[in-house]
């Protein structure tokens, strides 16, 4: 070991964990059939809302947010029924992959890595390939740092009384100016791995009046992931199984803290440093991956030409300690990407882009050094006024 | 709150806390009068002869720095001896207001701040004015920066078999060379809450054997801070006196983990990070207030003309929660102080200068954005090669 050199997570989750969540969690010796922990349970829940900036129900359930995509679908699509799905990344893969496991019909609107998926494409499908039972996308695809216009897609679900807007908002909740509500996206995904600066183990999900009446008729099996069940205990600060207490405790506290920020602040954070890590990025010669409004969750960036990315990452990683993602699947040594979600400050993003100037330089680049910084600095200044 | 702003010291003391250690603390739940806590205490004190670079005893207390300064003058000086105390800064003023206030005859060499104190000086004084019973000096002076040549004063000192080198290495150690055994330093102090990573609460002593001799003679009453006592006790894992248990463990990790990044490389990071900081604040325009050997554990730059340094510390705080150090005494508003000892990485000082390149331009001063974080970068890849 050269020195010092401290661990920071820069992926798209994990994130960064705020300690006086995990505090929180430390002392939370909780049973979870208390009148404490259903307490507990009811105020997380009403944070959540906040956080999801809806006044649908919103459940947790233990698991990775993919439990709660799997969910998603078993309980809205019954086996046959159609599913349109919208896909430009690893996770948009995941809807199609969830959609067939369970006998759903699925008609895609695909565009290359990098792209948006194209709403005017999702409209046509609607209009000739119907009736679809689910509309599945990202709001923020993370394999990509592309951001989907869920606002324009939810205004135009709305026309079909019989089809329900699933949006994965794993990543996009926190980072996002997200409007369930207004935009009519009926189940909403979230993660505690994410913006919320708590450990991986929780999933949330959101779910309107319209996708309730969706789920009555949903035919596919289901059991750990059941929405009504979970509605029902749920609102009594129940579960139908064990939850995750502690993870739960450390929500709450998180929540707390997000509260205190503020949802729209806690947005504006991200927006910045998203802002500031392009314009670094760019003053460093290297070109981003995303070709359409990128995201503010994570920032892909392309590595050189003739550079794989895993160097770049192998560098970061062992010489600074900084954690960043490399690309996944046909990605991977093209890009990496650095997150923006949660809890990162100025001082988090000024230092993560010192670290990749001086990586750069390491693997024979020419680069300016403090140039990145200095325009990530730019965008502090101007945005922060 | 206008978006995320961890709070990050910067501060001589206390410095960022490493978390293992913390942890380690949090689960010490010891009683101090058994063989377990007997055991962690050994272990700690051998740790504690490593981290020193001694093989002298070492002794630890419940105090803070200053509780182990006053042992030095209680178990060293008898009322009506004298001391000769090298001062150049605040904690220099705390040697005198010590030995003056336990009866001692003090002579001082006193340097303006930001100055070193002579050992020309020191050296004539030795000769001429004699005898002491004590030499007392800092090996980094916090207050202004700046290091002093302990070297050369112990090897002066060793030629005088009845007067002992007390040095205060609250912030020397784990940031500068030191060497105990062969330079002579007979009486080395530290604090727990400086490069050792944990909390404030424990002071560290080392005693050489010539210091033993003296202490013998002293007639100065003692009775917390008895050395002879402590070592007794301490030589067996007891302690006189409640020990502060969890900090104890807590010093115990973090001495695990200083073992293994290794001594010369936590004093070798430090070095860089001062350099680096040195280089950014030339960079960017401001003045280095010290005038001679710059010390590893803490920068004090200089103001720009015109600005008191309090508003720098409080855009600093208010704007990045970096919590930097203004100056003492007279030196307040116009100098501000950055620390490197202990838990700081490099992307921590990039962050920081970074902040400061903002703050300078906030409070209307022509700064090339990016040019001090770049000047930091040189050093950094000129020296970690």
């Amino acid at each position: 070991m050269p020195g010092i050199i401290k661990e920071r997570l820069f992926t798209p989750g994990p994130t960064p964990l705020l300690m006086e969540a995990q505090t929180r969690a430390l002392t939370a010796s909780l049973h979870h059939r208390t009148e404490e922990f259903r307490r507990l349970m009811r105020e997380t829940l009403e944070s959540l809302r906040y956080y999801f900036n809806t006044k649908n129900d919103v459940l947790i359930f233990a698991s990775s947010g993919t439990g709660a995509m799997e969910g998603a679908v078993t309980n809205l699509l019954s086996p046959g029924e159609r599913a349109l799905v919208g896909t430009a990344g690893k996770f948009g893969e995941r809807w199609v992959e969830l959609a067939q496991a369970y006998g759903a019909e699925v008609i895609t609107v695909e565009s290359p890595y990098g792209q948006c998926v194209s709403i005017e494409q999702m409209k046509k499908r609607l209009e000739t390939q119907g009736p679809f039972r689910a509309v599945l996308i990202q709001a923020t695809e993370s394999s990509t740092g592309v951001r989907h216009d869920v606002e324009a897609l939810g205004k135009l679900v709305r026309g079909y009384p019989e089809t329900c807007l699933v949006v994965d908002a794993i990543t996009g909740l926190g980072t996002t100016d997200l409007r369930p509500d207004e935009w009519g996206l009926d189940i909403v995904i979230g993660g505690s791995q994410k913006a919320t600066m708590v450990p991986p183990g929780l999933a949330f999900v959101s779910v309107s009046g319209k996708a309730w009446k969706m789920i009555e008729k949903s035919k596919t099996p289901r059991y750990y992931f059941d929405f009504a069940k979970e509605r029902k205990n749920q609102s009594k600060g129940e579960s139908s199984f064990t939850p995750a207490t502690t993870l739960v405790a450390a929500l709450s506290a998180a929540l707390d803290y997000i509260r205190q920020v503020g949802r729209e602040n806690l947005i504006e954070n991200a927006a910045l440093l998203a802002e500031a890590t392009r314009a670094a990025a760019k003053a460093l010669g290297l070109g981003l991956f995303a070709a359409c409004s990128p995201s503010s969750a994570v920032t892909a960036i392309n590595a050189p030409q003739g550079t794989d990315s895993g160097l770049i990452v192998k560098e970061l990683r062992t010489r600074f300690g900084a954690i960043v993602s490399n690309g996944q699947g046909s990605m991977r040594g093209q890009i990496f990407r650095l997150a923006h979600l949660g809890y990162y400050d100025a001082l988090d993003q000024f230092a993560v882009v010192a670290a990749l100037e001086i990586a750069l330089v390491r693997l024979g680049h020419k680069v300016e050094l403090g140039s990145g910084v200095r325009a990530a600095e730019e965008v502090y200044l101007q945005r922060s006024a």
